[in-house]
């Protein structure tokens, strides 16, 4: 009896959250009700409390599964891209390399994130909408300032990796790299909004993730001018690239930059 | 008497402007009182309907005035860049120039047009700021989006005259037109949310100015590659230039661009 009391209890959660949903997205956090929502579902008011405290914490289920899996998709990009540098300052330095680094051999590049990151939006289409009409709910606010900083957390790293002198350069001032952040979880928003399904969303995504990009190494050849850099970071990197196990050279799209 | 009574209504409609200015910057405009207002202006309530209709009127006379300025300073920009482009196009084609446009000699460049407007902005600060706090208003919400479109425009008016065929390729679809403008709109709000004192402000902007400008020719480079246009048109574009009557080729940021 108890597990089925607990398959009941798993059935009711789930009804109460599609019901949640649908009432947050038709009228948004503020216009909703909580007895519209009980009546959807079936449940009685009282009953709701047993699984949720608060309107805002039913609308934090709600939401939360998909916005973490985003998160999750986000980390381990970084993770093999850091991993990446790691294994390619092993080289360049001369270091042993541990063999568990040397395992890394694919190049899983940002376009291939982005258009992970597009599929599960598209996946989860009604609650990313839901995410996005709700800019102003706490749990949202800080997931978005959260993207932002790990992908601020990223390229300061990468810049690191590259040569610590650049963050002292004009062109990679604090607010620079700041920008450079907000503008790629602007264009993962924007493209959410502009498309009407994943094909053109991924479409639209590689072409202002290769806008996005160029910037960024405009603004790196910049800096290495400025701190007076023979050749671009970038071109040492590759270089050293093309050295690893796996290594096929450059990913598309920088070869594209390389030729630009 | 009828002047001196004119003038103390301006006396009085600045008043009140200056107070309403304080009250919805310190308390937002829903939390602002005209009661108050008129209080800080030390004129009677019924005395602030004869200058303004209702508090959105009065809202939009504070803010208004700014940018209105704001607007003008694009729109000249934008009229002097196809003043040019229509002497380009009589080069090129070699017609008759009319002498107004071999007039045009100048080239004020992008990053003159973002120096003007980060200078408005900070001469025009409390302003400013208040607009930035504001922008679900009516008023204001109708400017972003008229400032997004006329850069809109120009972009299209500007890929036009490189070759109308770049408007049908995947790199400038309407969506990536259209957030290529959102853009430029929302790196001056950055600029002006980032940085304490214009001569920040400005440098900031350069920064930011030339990442979306090296993002755009990285966009136009593929597009002609996908129509097939041997060298961009940004090339033929500046091998002209050079022919102009007061011509001294390029100016710094794209020569910065060339060499990138």
């Amino acid at each position: 009896m108890t597990r089925r009391a607990g398959a009941n209890a798993d059935e009711t959660r789930v009804r109460l959250t599609h019901a949640a949903s649908s009432e947050f997205l038709d009228r948004g956090f503020e216009g909703s009700s909580l007895r519209r929502i009980c009546a959807a579902a079936g449940v009685t008011t009282g009953a709701l409390y047993c699984f949720f405290e608060s309107k805002e914490d039913l609308f934090n289920k709600v939401v939360g599964p998909t916005m973490e899996l985003i998160r999750s998709v986000i980390d381990a990009h970084y993770a093999k891209e850091r991993s990446l540098m790691a294994f390619e300052r092993s080289v360049r330095i001369g270091e042993e390399i541990p063999s568990t680094q040397a395992n890394v051999n694919l190049y899983d590049d940002d376009l291939d994130a982005i258009r992970s990151m597009v599929r599960i939006m598209f996946e989860h289409r009604e609650v990313v909408r839901l995410v996005l009409a709700s800019r102003e709910r706490p749990l949202v606010a800080t997931f978005f300032g959260e993207l932002a900083s790990l992908i601020e957390g990223q390229t300061v790293c990468l810049l690191d990796f590259w040569d610590p002198r650049l963050r002292t350069t004009r062109a990679f001032g604090p607010s620079v790299v700041r920008w450079s952040s907000l503008q790629q979880v602007n264009m993962v928003l924007y493209v959410f909004d502009s498309a009407t399904e994943a094909g053109e969303a991924t479409e639209l995504a590689v072409q202002l993730a290769t806008a996005i990009e160029a910037s960024f190494y405009t603004l790196l050849d910049r800096a290495c001018r400025e701190i007076g850099i023979e050749g671009s970071p970038e071109q040492a990197f590759m270089e050293v690239r093309a050295q690893w196990p796996g290594g096929t050279g450059l990913p598309p799209i920088y070869e594209d930059l390389a030729t630009t």
